[in-house]
């Protein structure tokens, strides 16, 4: 049996009885490296303190890991119960659909334990969470490469005065380019965006497109380590959130649409 | 302090290490009844055994009770810790806005610990969740009351190539009208809608409005207990999943939009 089980947002503490029980049985324990690291600022302290927890030895897989030795761990969940930790919920932000394409593909059971997660975290902010349109992504913009296609989802929200969840783009593990061009894999070091640094992005694409879709002036959420003790959530224009410094990762920004009274009450609470 | 704690979809082993905790340190705990007698299967003895895992005795809160009695169960968490707990994610499908709104106005600390939530947990079925437009709810129809607004919200996800999860019907503790005819409070017995009655009503609709928006060869996918152990996913055409049956409560359904080739792999895996 694959247990994939999700760990929760905050920390440690954050996965469930039922997840706890199912890590517990298995006799090897996989928890993926892409956001896990970030999320739960995991130093090799922090690992030894989860397994601790978990009374298991945790091997971390990272995503090349993952793409290619996903047979192998395949293979030993068929013999065994293999435990994957996820962070947030398995099915969420970031998706293992494809795991559970090959699990079931090879005859493999799969056990899914669901968990919190930032799509429906936000929902401490106030704003409901069936008011949200479309999710979109904000990639790190570079010299030669600003996609913008988050533009027309965002726009196609606002016209109907839906929320928009802005994912921020999240590099760990990046070959270099260097690297790529001399096939020896050297990577560059981890970055994550900022609230700051999305806004700056959806602007400068407002400007260029000129549609009005938003402006400085639209009121957004920004969220810093959402779902842990030292979350950060405040509410205010684009200008303002600008001027806020969020800390350290992981964070997201929701563009408000049209607002109701109890949404709007809620949004004074984490007013600058 | 007021804990707001979420509970996850299937059992009582779906709390967290982290709303366990919360829940052993209050003096009182809290429970809403609206979700949690259909979702849980409580009986008298679920709500004991509850009572054994968490160590405290639960006071089951309907909704009468939370809109009537709020001041006085956040003037208890002014003064000591207070526990409410909730089925899903506080911020998931029903929300509490309201009283974490009454809370901060009335100077009490609101302490919200996260769980999964069928915002997020549909997304089992493969489907990524950042392909989701906006959420819509299916309201019962009366003979005298038929509203059909979710018709239009679901004409524009599908517009976009986008999927729709719709919320289905949860009647408890409805007041009967000649009780609320007679000033005295009866109540009919509690109802939830089937994946099935859903359908009948969304092909009544577009049979009505004729634009085309969905028929009966329209990809859906059922879902009955979705996160607990006997959760049935089941994936086909309206006209197949009208012949399903489903099982005990609770229901959702969602529409499908434009798919990509591995949401296709899993969607086949739910298949009839």
């Amino acid at each position: 049996m694959l247990y994939i089980i999700g760990l929760g947002l905050g920390d440690d503490k954050d996965i469930t009885l039922k997840g706890l029980e199912a890590v517990k049985k298995c006799s090897k324990v996989y928890m993926e490296a892409y956001t896990s690291l970030l999320s739960f600022g995991l130093s090799p302290n922090g690992l030894s303190n989860l397994e601790n927890l978990y009374g298991r030895s945790i091997t971390l897989a990272d995503r090349e890991m993952v793409e290619e030795k996903a047979d192998e761990i395949l293979n030993e969940a068929k013999a065994s119960d293999v435990a994957f930790l996820v962070v947030g919920d398995p099915f969420g932000a970031t998706t293992h659909t494809d795991i559970v394409v090959r699990a079931k593909k090879l005859g493999v059971d799969v056990k899914v334990i669901h968990n919190a997660s930032v799509m429906n975290a936000v929902g401490v902010c106030g704003l409901q969470l069936y008011h949200y349109g479309e999710t979109v992504s904000i990639p790190f913009f570079t010299e030669t490469w600003r996609p913008d296609s988050f533009y027309e989802k965002i726009r196609e929200n606002r016209k109907l005065g839906l929320h928009t969840l802005c994912l921020l783009d999240i590099r760990v593990k990046e070959p270099t380019i260097e690297s790529l061009c001399r096939g020896k894999k050297q990577y560059e070091p981890p970055r994550f965006m900022t609230v700051n640094t999305a806004i700056e992005q959806l602007l400068e694409v407002e400007e260029a497109r000129g549609e009005f879709v938003y402006g400085e002036n639209t009121i957004c959420v920004g969220f810093a380590r959402l779902g842990s003790e030292d979350q950060k959530v405040v509410a205010g224009s684009m200008k303002q959130l600008l001027t806020v410094d969020f800390g350290a990762p992981l964070h997201c920004l929701v563009i408000v649409g049209k607002t109701h009274p109890v949404e709007e009450e809620m949004l004074e609470f984490y007013g600058l």
